[in-house]
C-alpha cells in the first residue's frame, strides 16, 4: 500500500516546478496502470480528461464524465499510488462555485496538481464542428480564484490552462497567462504550442513554471527546460498500447488458441504479485491473522 | 452505448447454458476491455473476484474488495456493454442475508449470472496457509436458496459454485451439488476439475448445466461439452497482457524512447475511437447540438 | 425490501398523468423519508434538485451537485421504495449529451420521471443576481430529443420543464411548450403559475398533462385537474420539518436534559423497525440462516 | 464549508480524551443532521451502525452495509462538518486484512475516531437468536494491531469495542482489555455497562480512556467522569425524532392538509439557509462569478 502521504506526494511536484529540468509524466489511468508506471521509475502521473472519458465511460473527450466519475477515478489510484498525479480537470465542471467543488474533490482523493481550462466546456448548441472557443480572461479570473480559494492543503498544485495559442495568439496569450498568474495559480499549463519561444515569453509574462500540453516532437526537452517548461506531456499511448495487447489475446483465445500460448504475451505471476503488493499481505496475514 | 437490455443479455446467457455447445468467456475487467471483447466477437464475458481486486484496489485476492467496489466495477461495464456478464461473486460477502443484498446489487449492477461459492471467507483467524475451508453444506444452501429469493428479474442466473472437488472428493462434491440443485439454482460452477467424469457425475447428479471453472489443459472443450459443461474458463490472461504491455511503454518513455516509435505497439486513433462509440457520439451531436 | 419492479412504477406514474385527478407527490430525500411516505399511503415522491442540493451537500440550490451525487441519492431511496418517484433533474447536467447520460443514471437509478428544464444553469459569470435565464427553444428542442432518444425503458416519464411564465410571457411559453411537446416528451411542467388559465391554455397547446411545479395556495387541485394539472407540487416542508425535530432534540441534549425525556417527541422502536423492514429481515434469518 | 482540517478534529477528540470530563457525542447521520449538532454547539458526534444501516439502506442493524456505503455516509458528513466524528466501525467488515482497510476508508474519509468490536459479525449460520458471540482474544488482538498499524495519521484515534460485559464478565472483560490496550488502541469503547465500577475497573485495567456505549440513566455523567469515562453515548434519539416529524408532515398532507398551516412545524427559510452555508456562497458568488 501507499506510504507516501498525499502532501509529501505534492511538494515533489513543487520541487520538480521549482527545479531545472522538464519531466514527462506517466499518462495513467487505473491503480495497476500507476503501479507499473511508479515500478518502472516514475514519480510523475498524469490523468488526462480525455483518457478518463476513454477508460471510465467508454466514450469520446466529449464532457461526459462527472466531477464525481473523474475523483472515484482518482481516487482508485491515489489509494495505492506513490506518483504524484497531475489531473486535467478539464473546465472545473461549470462555473466558478464549481470549480471550488472540483478543487475539493480532488485534493481530497489525492491529486498533487489539478489543471483548469479557459476553453468553454462542453460543447455549446450550435458551435461550429472542431472549432475551441474560450470564455473570457474576467471570468477565467474568477474560476482561478475560485480554484486557490477551495484549496485546503495549501501544497496543492492549480494549473491555469490554456488553449489561448490555439484560438487565440501569441499576444493575447501573453495577457491571459499574466492574469491567471495574477489570480494566484501555480503554473500554467499551455496547449497548442508550436515553438520553445511561445513557452519562453510566456514564462517570462506569468513568471510561473509551464507545464507544455503537447508540442512537436523536433523540440527538445532541454530546450522547453531553458524556456521554462517543467513538465512536458508526451500523449497517451499507454492506454492504447494496453487495447491494442487486450484485442491480441482475445483474437487469439477467440479464435481457439491456446490460453498456454500466450505465455510470453503476459506478465508474470510474480510481476502481477509485485504489483498488488504481495510480500506486504503476506506479512499483514502473518502479524495479524496467525 | 449498448442498447441490449440487460434482461435480454440474461436470456442469452440461459441460452448458452440450455444449449449444447461449452463456450469459454473473455475475462473482463473494465469498460474498455469489455468493449474490446465485444469488438472481437464475444457475447460472453467474466468478471472474477481476483481480478477484481487486482485492477480495482491493486491488491490480492483476499477479498479486501467490498460487494459496492465490485458492483460499481460491473455498473462501469455493463453500462456500455452488450456481453452477458458472468460475475464471481465469492461467497456473497458475508451471510445469507448479505448475499441476498450481493444479488440485489449485482442485479442492479447488470449482470447476467453470479457465482456465489462454498469456500469459507475471508480467510478465518488461525486458518493454515494455503489450505482452503468449505462451510457446511445446511450454510450453503441457506446462502443458495436467499440468492436465489432475492432474485428481481427471474432471468438472471444464480450458479452455485464448489470447490469441494479441491477440499473434499468426489462422493462428497456429489452430495454438495445436489443440495444445492435442490436449493434452486440455475448451474452449477465447479473449480479444481481434473477429468471430464468429474464434470459428467456432477452434472448428472445436479441435473444442471455446469460451469467448469479451470480444468486441465489436455481436456478438450467438446468432451466437457458432452459431459454437460457449458461455460469453461481458461484464466485471466487479457489484463496480465495489458500489464505486460503498459510495461513496456512506460520503460520505453522512462528510458527517454521517442513516443512516435510506439506507434506499431498502440491501437490506432481509428481503433480507440470506434471502441468509445465515436460515430455514435458525432450523430448524437448532429441531432440533438446542431 | 421493495417489490415493485421499476417498469410497474413508472406504470402508475403514467396512469396518474393518464388520469383526472391532479395528485401531489411526498417531497423525500432519503431512504427512510421515502418509507415514512409510503407507510403513510403515498403513491408519488419528488425528490427536488433543491432538496438534493440540501441534503448531500448542505449546499444550496446552486447546481453544485453532480448528476452522481444525485443518481446516488435516488438509488439510496428506490431501493428500498415503492413509491413512483418523480425527480428534478434540473437542466440536465450541461448540453444535450450530458442530458443522454442523466436520462441513462436516474433510468438505472430507478426514477419513474425526470424533468429536464429550460433555465440556463448553473449561473452565468456576470449574470445579474436573482434574474433567470433561459436557454433557447432551439438548444431545449434538442435536449429532449436527446432526453427521449436516451431512454431506454419506454415507461419512463421525461417531463420538458420551462420557467418562461416568469421570465418571458404566456404567450411565449405557450410556443415553448408546443415546439417541447412536438419534441415527444410525455408531459410539461411548469414554474411560477400564477393562474389556473395559464395551465388551461399550455395542456391544450402541448396536448399534454401537466405538471405544476408551484403555485398560489388559493387555486383549488380540482381546478387544476380540469384545466389538465395531474401533479401538483406544495413545496419542500418535510426536510424542513426534520431539521426542526432534529435541532430541538439536539438542543434538549446539549442543555443537558435527560434521554428519557424524549419519549413522545420521537418515532417508536416498533415504528423504526417497521420502516426498516423488521419483519421481513426476522423472516429471511429464519428461513436462510438457521 | 468546512474549515477545520481533519487533523484538527482528530486532536480535538483526543483532546476529549486526555481531559477530566464526560461528554455525550450528537448522534448525527447525514449532512444536515451534522450541521444542526454543530450550530446547537456540539464538538463531538458520532455515527452508529444501526443508524447508518437505518438510514442508508433502511436496513435493520444486520451488518448489511458494506464498508463503502458506510464510508461514502461519512465523507458526505465529513465534507461540510466541522465535528469531531467517532464511528462505530462494527467488527471492520471482516478479518484482520478488513480491518486494515476499514481503518485506510474511514481515515480517508474524515473520521476522528472508530471503534473495532469484538462481537462475532455479522450473524453466523444456526447462531441462536439474540445472543451475542465473542471472537478470541486472539483474533481480536490481531485485529487491532492491523487497524494501528493501518493507520496513516497518528491522530486518528482507535478504539478497542468490547461487548464482554453482556456475553462474559467483568473479569474477563478486564483480561481482553488489557490484552486490546497492549495492542496499541487509543481507548476502550464499552457497551452493556451495569455500574461504575465495571468503568473504573476497566480504566484502571486498561490504563486507558473509556467510551461508554450505554449504561443506566441513573448513573450520572459525574461519576463516570471520575471513573476514567471520557465519552458516554445516550442513544439515537434524533433519528427517530425526524421520523416523527416527517410522519406528522406527511400524515398532514396526505390527508389533505395545507402546506401553510405547517409553518411553526418546520425550520424557517433564514434557518435552512444557515445550515447551508449561504451567505458563504453568496460571498463566494460576488468574488468569483461578477
Amino acid at each position: 500500500m501507499s506510504h507516501l502521504r498525499h502532501t509529501e506526494q505534492r511538494k515533489r511536484f513543487r520541487a520538480i516546478l521549482n527545479g531545472t529540468e522538464c519531466l514527462s509524466p506517466a499518462s495513467v489511468y487505473d491503480a495497476l496502470s500507476a503501479r507499473v508506471a511508479e515500478i518502472v521509475g516514475y514519480k510523475l502521473g498524469i490523468l488526462a480528461g480525455s483518457v478518463s472519458s476513454n477508460t471510465t465511460l467508454a466514450a469520446p473527450d466529449l464532457i461526459l464524465l462527472t466531477l464525481t466519475d473523474f475523483a472515484d477515478q482518482v481516487r482508485r489510484m491515489m489509494r495505492v499510488s506513490d506518483l504524484s498525479l497531475l489531473v486535467d480537470a478539464d473546465h472545473g465542471y461549470g462555473n466558478a462555485l464549481n470549480v471550488m467543488r472540483t478543487v475539493q474533490e480532488l485534493e481530497h482523493a489525492g491529486v498533487s496538481a489539478m489543471s483548469i481550462e479557459d476553453t468553454a466546456l462542453p460543447i455549446r448548441y450550435g458551435q461550429p464542428e472542431g472549432q475551441d472557443e474560450l470564455i473570457s480572461t474576467g471570468e477565467m479570473v474568477g474560476k482561478l480564484k475560485a480554484a486557490v480559494a477551495a484549496r485546503r492543503d495549501p501544497s496543492t498544485v492549480i494549473a491555469g490552462r490554456t488553449a489561448a495559442l490555439k484560438v487565440e495568439d501569441t499576444a493575447r496569450t501573453v495577457e491571459r497567462v499574466k492574469a491567471y498568474a495574477a489570480a494566484g495559480v501555480d503554473c500554467i499549463f499551455v496547449v497548442g504550442v508550436e515553438s520553445v519561444d511561445q513557452i519562453k515569453v510566456i514564462h517570462e509574462a506569468a513568471k510561473l513554471p509551464v507545464i507544455v500540453g503537447s508540442a512537436p516532437a523536433t523540440i527538445k526537452r532541454e530546450e522547453f527546460a531553458r524556456a521554462g517548461g517543467r513538465v512536458l506531456l508526451q500523449g497517451h499511448q499507454p492506454v492504447a498500447a494496453a487495447v491494442k495487447a487486450l484485442r491480441a489475446v482475445y483474437e487469439h483465445l477467440h479464435n481457439g488458441g491456446a490460453a498456454a500460448d500466450l505465455k510470453d504475451k503476459i506478465a508474470s505471476a510474480k510481476e502481477m504479485d509485485a504489483l498488488v503488493f504481495g510480500e506486504d499481505y503476506k506479512k499483514y496475514m502473518r502479524d495479524f491473522l496467525r
